[in-house]
C-alpha cells in the first residue's frame, strides 16, 4: 500500500497497481500514513465495514436511485443499460463512487477504481455500511472536513472544473425518438412558435441515421441537413443529435473500415475485433481508452459539426448491449432441443429466460478488451470507464472541430472525471410520478459527484405522460441546468401542445419563466463551476434541525433559493417544511404575488397553472422578460425581486455565453447590494456588465411583506 | 334497455342480455327510468364518458393501484397474474367495477359485467372520465345519495353481507413460498415460541403439494399431515395450504380423472378440455361456472378439512396461464428459422418478444369455454367471474364439510360478489415502500367494494426485504384483518426474527400489539359487515376541508382512530394531518404516553421502536394483554383507553367467533359510556359477554391531556 496527501489535506491510499482512471487531477504526494478503516482481502476482492450510528446520514453516490440520504438500500457501481428504473434496481448508468458519511463528525470517501463495486448503505444490518471492491487495485480518498459541505466543495476541487455548455444549453429543449423526419422535426418547430412557446433546439435521436450508422446522415429522412440546420439556426435552433457507442459491421461504410484499418476497436479473445449486436446489428466497440482511437472518433463529429451542429449527445455507452451472437445461438439451440418436448415449469422457465435475459450479460463484458498504455484489458476491469471516455473523446474532438466555441455534450453513461468533459441526462426513466420524486433527489447527490449539466427527461421517456404529470415535472425542471422533454417511440407523444389548452398554456408559462430565470441560472451554474460549490444542496447541508435530513423533496438552489414541486398526483399543494423564515413567490402572476412563511411546516397551495419556489432571508434573484431563446433574453432591462431583512447581496455572474474567454477573466460581474434603512433601501450597484442598463427593483420587507419598487438605472 | 330499481331507491339499467354474474343480491324491480348519462355503442362496445369538474373525486375501484382519490390514472378490470406492479400498471387481480364520483354531488356507479371494462379517469383529458366496457351486455346501477358514505353503504347493501371469518384469522400468520417440509414449518414455529412472538398459523405454499397438484399432499415433504396438523393445533396453530386453478392432466391423478369423467373441465374450441401450462405442466381448467362442478371441487376441500385443516387460500386463478403449448411452439418454430440468420434488430426483437409475451395471452382466454345454464361462453366472455366462482366453490365446499365451524378463505382473483365467500390477498405485491404506501391507499377501496377480510403480503412477496421496511409494513398491518408475512422463493428470508435483535424486538412488540387490539378490530370487522358499513375510510368521508381529498396516506378505521403509517424509508417521523384535534397514543409504552394533537399539521415523530395511532374526541378503544394467540386472549380483563370531550360511547361486538350463531344473535354486545362530570367522568358499562369480568379504564381529558383512572367490575 502506498499513502500520500493532496495538498489540501485529504488522505489517499493505493492499494495494489491501480488503473489510472483520471477522475482526480490533483498531484498527489508522498505521505506517511495510517488507514484506520476495517479493510479486508478476501479471494482477491476488497472489503470495507463501516459502523453507522443512528444519526449518520450518507450522502453522494450521484446517479442512483433513492434518496438524497443513501441509507437503507443497497447500489451497484457497474453502467447499465437499464430501462425499467423500479423501485429496487441497485445499479444504472452510472458509477459515481464518491460518498459521505456524516454524523458526529463528517468523512468523505473516493474510492477511484474503474469497474464494480457493491455498496450495502446499512440495508440488511441498519448499523452496517458494507462495501465490497470487486478488485485489489485501488485509490482510496479519505477527506477530512467541517461537515459535508465542506467536504463536498473539497472533493469538487480534486477532480478538477466541471464541464462549461454554452448559454443557449440553459434554454428549452424538445426531443423524441420518434421524429421520423425532417418534416416531423420542423413541423415541431413550427407548433412551438405558432404556440408561442419558447423554443432552444430540438435533440435529434436514432431516426436521423441511416440504419443506426454513427455519423451517418439518412439521405431519405433528412436530406441536406445541412441546410436544415442552417434554416432553423436563422431562427436561433439549435438541433442536437445522438451518437452511440456502437460502430456498425458493414462493408463500406467508412466509420468501420476506417475503425479496422486503424485498429480502433476492442479485440475479442483471439484478438478479433469483439462483435456484439445493438441497434444496427453487428457492431464493433471503439476502444476509448485508446488516445489514438479518442483522436479518430472524436474528429468524425466533423460530418456534424459541418452541418453546424454545436450540440451531440452519446448514448447506449455503457456500453449496452442487445447480445453476443454466441448467445442467442445457445437460447436458440435450447429451444430447438425443448421442441416437442412437454416441458415441466423450470425447463420452461430456462428457455424463456435464456432470451429475456440476453441483454447485457456480465459475460460479455469479460470477453472483449481494451488496451492501455499497451497493456491489455478486459472491458470488465475498466467498465465503467466506457462512456467517461467516449465522451472525453467527443468533447477533445469538438474542441478541435469548433475551436472557440463550447458546445453542448451530455452522455447517458458517466462515472467521475467525465464530469470535465460533458454532463448527463438522468437515462432512460418513466412517465411516473415517483421518477419525479427520484428526480429532485437525485439533483444534490450528482452536484456533489461533480455533474452540474444536469437533468431528467422532462415527462419521463417510457411510458405515456400526461398533462398533470408533465406540468409538475416543468415545474421542477425549470431549475434543472439541462431542460428536455424527451419522450420513446411506442410511448404517447408529449410535447406541451398535444395535451389540453390548460396543459398548453400551464407549460408555456413554465418554459418562459424558465427564460426568464435563466440569468439567474447560468449566474448560479458558473459560480458553482468556477467556485467548486454546489448548485442543488440538501436542506440539512445548511440547516441543523433534525427535520431537514428527513426532508429531501426539497432542495436548495444556490444560496437564495429553495424549491419544493409538487411530486404526486391529484394534489392542490404539498407540505412545504421551511428551516427558516422564507418568502413565497408566485412567479407566474403579473404582479407577481408574495407571501412571509414562518419557520415551520405548512400545507402550501401549489396549483397546476402556478410556479412557486421560496426566496431565503436577505437574497435576491435577478431576472428578465421571457422570449423565445437565449439570444434574445432581454438582459438590458434586469429586474430583481429582493427578500430583505438588513442587508442582501448578489453577485451576478455572465460572460458572452459562448467561448471560453471567461477563463481569461472576460466575465461580467453585477454585485447588487441592498441595504435596509429606517423606512427605505438602499441599493448600491456596482455593475461591468455592458449589456444590463437598466435593473429594477422590487424589495420585499421581512417583516410585513410590504412591498418597496425602485428603478434604478445602472 | 330494461329499467328497474331497487328497493332503496337504486337505478338500475339493463343492456342487452347481460349474464347474471350474482353481484347484486337484492330483487330488482320493473320501472320507467330514463338515463342521462352521455353513453354510446361501438363495434360491440359501450362507450360512457363523464365530465369532471375540477373538484370532483372519484372513489372505489377496489382493488387497483393509485391513490384513495382514482383520478388521473388508466384502470382496466380483467384479471390478471401480474407479479410486477410498477407504478403505470392498469390491471390487477381484481376487477371491482364500483365507483363513486364525488364532488358538488356525489354519484355511485356499479357495472355488472362479467370482463373487460377499460378506465380513463381524467388521465389524457383531467375533465374526462372515459369508460369502455367491451361488450354490450350489462347492468349499469346508478346510486344516489347524500356523499361518498352513504352511496358506499348503499353499495354495501345491495351486494350482501361480506364474508365473516372465525376470529381466529385475525392472528398473526406467518407464510413463505419456500419451507419446504415440515421440519421447516415446525423449525419456524419453534423460533416463533422460543422468540415469543405470537404466531396463529403458517400458510403452507406450493411446497406441501406432490408436483403442484391440486389436493395432493407429498408424501416426501409433508407426510402425515393430518398429524402434524393435528399436533401444532394442539399449540393453537393454524395451517392453511394453497390450492391452484390448474388442475394437472396426469393418468392416474383422481382429481384429473374424476374432472375428465364428469366432464368439469373448461372445453376448447374442439369440446376438448382445454390445455394451458402452468406450475404443474399442462392442466385444465375446472369450470366454475356450473353448479355441478362447483360442488365437485368444493367437496375435493375434504382432503385438507380431513388433515384437520379449516382454512385455504385460493391462488392462480385470474386463471395465471404461463403458456399455451401452441404458441410456445410457435415462439420455437421462430427461434428455429431465426437460426444462423444475422437478425436486425426489429427481427430480434421479435424473437425476444415472443418467450416474453407467453404468460397470460388475451388470445389463450378466447379460446376456452364455459357452459352456462347450458349456453357456451369464451372465459374472455366471464373473464372476471373465474376466481370469483372457484372461490364460490371452496366456501360452499367448506361450509358442508365444516357445517357450522367458520374458516379462513381468500383469494388472489376477485369481482364484486366474491366478497360474500372469501376474503382475498392483495396479490403478489415487492418489498417495496412504495407498495406499503399502495396498501394503505387501497383499504378503503376494497371496503367500498364489498371486501373486508384484507391486508397484504407484509413485508412483500417479491424482492429482499429489510428490517426497517417489515416493520413499517407491521405499524400499518397490525390494523388490517388479514394479517401475513408471507414471502416468494429465491427472495432473502423476512421472518420477524431473521433480520437484527432489533428488529426482532420492535417486530414482536407490534405482533402483540395486534392481538392486545383483536377485541377492537374483531369488533370493528363484525359491526361494519353486520351494518353494511366501511370499517376503513378516507378522512374525506367524515372532514369536509379541501386538504382532507388530498391526504391519502392516513386513513380512518372504524368512528374511533387514525391510522397514519410511515411508508418512506430513513424517516424518523412523518407529517400528520389532524382534521379535528385528536389524541396520540403512544401504544407499546407500559404507560402508554398520549399528546393531544391540535387541528393542523404537524410531523409527528415515529420511530421504528414505536407503535403510534390517533383517537378521535368522545372515542375509546378497548384493548386486552397480548397473549401467543387468539384462543388465549385473555378478555376477563378488559381495558379502555379513552380521549373524552364530553361523552364518549362504544360498543364492543362479540361472538364465540367460530360459529355462526352470532347470526341468530348469539353475540355479545358491552356497551361503555363515559360521561364527563365536572370534576370526574360516570362510565355507564352495559355488558352481556359472559367473559368480561373487570374492565379499567385510562381516560384522557380532552382539554389538558390529565389521565383519570377507574376500575370498573362488571
Amino acid at each position: 500500500m502506498g499513502t500520500y496527501k493532496l495538498k489540501n489535506d485529504i488522505k489517499v491510499f493505493k492499494y495494489g497497481n491501480p488503473i489510472e482512471t483520471g477522475a482526480v487531477v490533483e498531484e498527489k504526494i508522498k505521505a506517511e500514513l495510517e488507514n484506520n478503516l476495517d479493510i479486508k482481502f478476501e479471494k482477491g476482492h476488497c472489503k470495507i465495514s463501516i459502523k453507522l450510528s443512528s444519526k449518520d446520514m450518507v450522502y453522494g453516490l450521484g446517479g442512483n436511485l433513492g434518496g438524497i440520504n443513501k441509507r437503507g438500500r443497497l447500489y451497484e457501481s457497474y453502467c447499465i443499460d437499464e430501462p425499467l428504473h423500479i423501485e429496487d434496481r441497485t445499479k444504472l448508468y452510472a458509477a459515481h463512487n464518491f460518498f459521505i458519511i456524516s454524523g458526529e463528525k463528517s468523512t468523505g470517501y473516493f474510492i477511484d477504481f474503474p469497474t464494480r463495486i457493491k455498496y450495502d448503505v446499512g440495508y440488511y444490518n441498519e448499523n452496517c455500511f458494507n462495501i465490497e471492491i470487486c478488485g485489489k487495485d485501488f485509490y482510496l480518498y479519505i477527506i477530512e472536513g467541517k461537515d459535508a459541505k465542506d467536504i463536498s466543495n473539497k472533493f469538487l476541487h480534486i477532480i478538477g472544473r466541471s464541464y462549461i455548455p454554452p448559454k443557449w444549453a440553459f434554454g428549452y429543449f424538445q426531443s423524441r425518438w420518434g421524429y421520423r423526419n425532417k418534416e416531423e422535426v420542423k413541423k415541431v418547430y413550427h407548433i412551438f412558435r405558432e404556440k408561442d412557446i419558447p423554443l432552444e433546439g430540438i435533440y435529434l435521436d436514432l431516426d436521423y441515421m441511416d440504419d443506426f450508422k454513427d455519423f451517418s446522415i439518412s439521405e431519405e429522412r433528412f436530406s441536406d441537413l445541412k441546410g436544415f440546420a442552417s434554416d432553423l439556426k436563422k431562427d436561433g435552433l439549435y438541433l442536437v443529435p445522438i451518437i452511440d457507442a456502437g460502430v456498425k459491421v458493414e462493408e463500406g461504410y467508412d466509420i468501420y473500415e476506417e475503425g479496422i484499418e486503424g485498429d480502433h476497436f476492442c479485440k475479442d479473445k483471439y484478438g478479433k475485433p469483439y462483435e456484439g449486436v445493438v441497434w444496427p446489428g453487428k457492431v464493433h466497440f471503439p476502444d476509448f481508452m485508446k488516445e489514438e482511437t479518442q483522436d479518430w472518433f472524436g474528429s468524425k463529429y466533423k460530418v456534424l459539426t459541418d452541418c453546424g451542429i454545436e450540440g451531440v449527445w452519446n448514448d447506449m455507452n455503457e456500453p449496452a448491449i442487445f447480445y453476443e451472437q454466441e448467445a442467442l445461438d445457445e437460447a436458440i439451440q435450447y429451444a430447438e432441443e425443448s421442441k416437442g418436448k412437454n416441458l415441466n415449469v423450470f425447463s420452461y422457465f430456462k428457455l424463456k429466460d435464456n432470451f429475456t435475459n440476453l441483454a447485457n450479460k456480465d459475460s460479455y463484458y469479460e470477453s472483449f478488451y481494451h488496451e492501455i498504455d499497451g497493456k491489455k484489458f478486459s472491458n470488465d476491469e475498466v467498465h465503467n470507464l466506457y462512456g467517461y471516455y467516449m465522451t472525453k473523446s467527443a468533447n477533445l474532438g469538438l474542441t478541435k472541430l469548433l475551436r472557440d466555441k463550447r458546445f453542448l455534450l451530455i452522455s447517458r453513461a458517466s462515472s467521475i472525471g467525465m464530469h470535465r468533459y460533458g454532463g448527463i441526462w438522468t437515462g432512460d426513466n418513466s412517465s411516473w410520478w415517483s421518477h419525479l420524486e427520484q428526480n429532485i433527489n437525485m439533483l444534490p447527490s450528482l452536484n456533489m459527484c461533480g455533474f452540474f449539466y444536469i437533468g431528467a427527461d422532462t415527462g419521463g421517456f417510457g411510458g405515456n405522460c400526461n398533462g398533470e404529470l408533465l406540468t409538475r415535472w416543468l415545474q421542477l425542471s425549470v431549475f434543472t441546468p439541462l431542460l428536455r422533454n424527451h419522450s420513446a417511440v411506442g410511448c404517447n407523444n408529449q410535447e406541451p401542445y398535444v395535451f389540453t389548452e390548460e396543459v398548453l398554456v400551464n407549460s408555456r408559462n413554465l418554459i418562459k419563466a424558465r427564460y426568464s430565470l435563466i440569468p439567474y441560472i447560468y449566474s448560479e451554474y458558473m459560480k458553482s463551476v468556477m467556485d467548486y460549490t454546489l448548485m442543488f444542496k440538501p436542506l440539512s447541508f445548511e440547516f441543523g434541525e433534525s427535520l431537514a435530513k428527513e426532508i429531501d423533496d426539497q432542495v436548495l438552489l444556490g444560496d437564495q433559493l429553495m424549491i419544493a414541486p409538487v411530486c404526486k398526483p391529484n394534489r392542490r399543494g404539498r407540505y412545504v417544511y421551511f428551516p427558516e423564515k422564507m418568502l413565497e413567490i408566485s412567479f407566474l402572476d403579473e404582479d407577481m404575488p408574495t407571501s412571509i412563511k414562518e419557520k415551520g411546516i405548512q400545507y402550501i397551495e401549489y396549483g397546476l397553472e402556478d410556479f412557486k419556489f421560496f426566496i431565503r432571508k436577505n437574497s435576491m434573484i435577478p431576472y428578465v422578460k421571457p422570449s423565445k431563446n437565449v439570444k434574445e433574453l432581454d438582459q438590458q432591462n434586469l429586474k430583481v425581486l429582493a427578500y430583505v431583512d438588513d442587508e442582501a447581496v448578489y453577485n451576478l455572474y455572465d460572460d458572452d455565453g459562448q467561448s471560453y474567454d471567461f477563463i481569461e477573466g472576460k466575465n461580467y460581474s453585477t454585485e447588487i447590494k441592498i441595504i435596509k434603512k429606517t423606512d427605505d433601501y438602499e441599493i448600491i450597484v456596482e455593475n461591468d456588465n455592458p449589456s444590463i442598463k437598466n435593473i429594477s427593483f422590487k424589495i420585499i420587507d421581512s417583516k410585513n411583506n410590504t412591498t418597496h419598487k425602485e428603478i434604478s438605472t445602472c
